[in-house]
């Protein structure tokens, strides 16, 4: 089977390069690769670069340019977020999901086996959203500074979170707020100035700008030190050498998704919708986990199949036929323990659950023929 | 004056990216964009482009591929090396020098102002080397385990440290030993099978590399946890998806560095001696800085000069001319505090100390252009 025919329904684990991004990348991966910490004018080009792609993004969310700092990606963000949080800002006790990222769960993991915070875990409803009420009574029971790190989309089930109303809730408590935002940056309007939230995150890789790359947005009451020590990068808030092409390509990636967001949701939203009936009409058996067709990514669709020796096969059956799905998220794919998502919100063993996601350079052709394979394959 | 005259001798600072190490990275900046931790095929192409990576880059520096990691640079290295040290490794003292990069210096205070280490400065000969008496008699004198973290090359005056006998001095007091050597990798031939020591750390964009990767090696027997916790990439030990084509990049240009290695040295050297020659006779009052015909390296040459008001304005008007070169190293010469590293090796408030740096891309010519236009500004 030819390149070609590959059909990829991978990209809430990673998005391709857009050939707009990779050429705003181009000058500074050539004849541009100053340091832009140097201070002649052939420096001062590529630190320019970098200040204007900070503004860019920093209007685009409705943030302040000095609230936006570069990072290698979402995984580092929250790091620094989370780990700020317990050593600047004296959070003791740190409320989280079952269902966060591991770059959240393993991160608030170490801190709470060093000892240095206690650890609660808000409840989640049928749906696998938050249940707020239960947030609220982990607060109003905490007598230490608490940091909420609640993340905004669920890269695996697609459930949205209303951060609006976590944030007026950690606001009530005088909790600090951090919301991994990884899958929703370059997937929907931000407005940050009118967001109750301390930490926000993105990876540039999930829309189509490149991989390496991410932010940390810091509300500008807040102060904090870094989690990476050094030089005076990156006004003294992560330091190393800056990762220049990635920097630009975020912030045109960012600036394309924005202006086309409009029409790109929509039809990503269509063709999620599609494969949805389609697999209703066509598949016995298949449910979909998360709130679907409620406060969901438009991008994310996750489905259930009854467990049979042949669905067990599933993910290697599609791999053969040069489909792109995955299990869980990119980064325990290769583990056997299965997803700690799924787990936590459908904890059937008589299903084997399998994540497909959308780009806008999917079809409702490819649907249909990984609707032919599926039919086939369980 | 036009772009093609520019004189780039801020190589210490960054290279320019190599046009064949561009051409490694272009596939997975376009169609190989797969995330390399999922499981389907397309995904384990870039996986094993990142785990051939490793393996040339092991190769090279005679290491085995499950003691190098990569990361987003030097700095995240040097942290992670570090922080290990004393949070995985229980070192309770840390005995460093005054004239170690941004990046060690602060990472090592960060934790003594924490309360987790004490703290030591090692005493440097008048040359710039590290006293290796006194950090004998240090680590002699040290209760705690110790971590000693000397860099291999200092990237402002070039010196180079006997890693060799710093190593095994540790080993003799039981301290773990940590090396910054972004000055080194890529510059010299490593061989740390049989190098005494925990920790190195290297950046691609030091050796015509890509900008936002690095590698860390963990000597084989030494346990620790990640900086960056989250997904289970780099065998648990640096989470976040990866750079994939910053590591593809990183790996070509340490093979070019490496076939180049003989060729490229001495001709750099040959710049560099040129240089010191040609200052020499037609500079007067100017001297050089660190050891700089001992064991050094050979693309660093640091000049002070004598202060006077032309003086003063020196990289001003060298920028002015199109000449890049720099006060300290990149990251602080934005600051005006000037250089920590000068000030450690040569207090002297009646000097101007500008580094100039070569890469193979250097000519004669470009030295004697330099030198003319050093006269007038002088
Ligand atoms: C000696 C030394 N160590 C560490 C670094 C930090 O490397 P990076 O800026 O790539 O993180 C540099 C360069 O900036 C350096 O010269
Ligand atoms: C929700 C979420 N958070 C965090 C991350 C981590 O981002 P990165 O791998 O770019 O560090 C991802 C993607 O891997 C994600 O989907």
């Amino acid at each position: 089977m030819s390149h070609t025919s590959r059909i990829y329904f991978d990209n809430a684990a990673t998005t391709s390069l857009d050939p707009q991004v990779l050429e705003a990348m181009m000058p500074y991966l050539t004849e541009k690769f100053g340091n832009p910490s140097s201070i002649y004018s052939y420096g001062r080009e590529t630190r320019l670069a970098i200040e204007t792609a900070r503004k860019s993004v920093a209007k685009i969310l409705n943030a302040h340019p000095a609230e936006i700092f570069f990072t290698s990606g979402g995984t580092e963000s929250s790091n620094t977020a989370i780990n700020a949080a317990v050593h600047d800002l004296g959070c003791r006790h740190i409320i989280t999901s079952p269902i966060e990222h591991h770059a959240t769960l393993h991160t608030v993991e170490n801190l709470y086996h060093r000892g240095e915070v206690a650890l609660s875990y808000v409840k989640l409803l049928p749906n696998g959203h938050v249940d707020l009420e239960d947030l609220e009574q982990l607060l109003a029971g905490c007598d230490d500074k608490c940091l909420v790190t609640l993340m905004h989309a669920n890269n695996e089930i697609g459930n949205i979170l209303d951060i609006h109303a976590v944030g007026e809730i950690c606001k009530k408590y005088g909790a600090v707020f951090h919301s991994d935002t990884v899958q929703t940056v370059g997937h929907f309007p931000f407005d940050l100035r009118n967001t109750p939230v301390h930490f926000i995150t993105a990876a540039g890789h999930k829309f189509h700008g490149p991989k390496g790359v991410g932010i940390l947005y810091v509300n500008e009451n807040v102060k904090i030190k870094p989690h990476i020590h050094g030089g005076s990068q990156e006004r003294n808030m992560r330091a190393g050498t800056e990762n220049l092409y990635g920097i630009v390509g975020f912030a045109k990636a960012l600036e394309l998704a924005t202006e086309q967001y409009e029409a790109d949701s929509a039809y990503i939203k269509g063709l999620k919708l599609y494969m949805m009936e389609q697999v209703k009409k066509q598949i016995k058996g298949a449910a979909f986990n998360g709130d679907t067709l409620g406060k969901s990514l438009y991008t994310v669709l996750s489905i259930s199949f009854p467990k049979t020796e042949k669905s067990e096969m599933i993910l290697f059956n599609l791999d053969i036929n040069n489909i792109c799905a995955s299990g869980g998220s990119a980064c325990t794919s290769g583990a056997d323990q299965g997803s700690h998502v799924i787990r936590a919100v459908n904890n059937n063993p008589n299903q084997i659950t399998v994540r497909f996601s959308f780009s806008k350079h999917n079809t409702k052709e490819e649907i249909d023929l990984v609707i032919g394979k599926l039919k086939e394959i369980i």
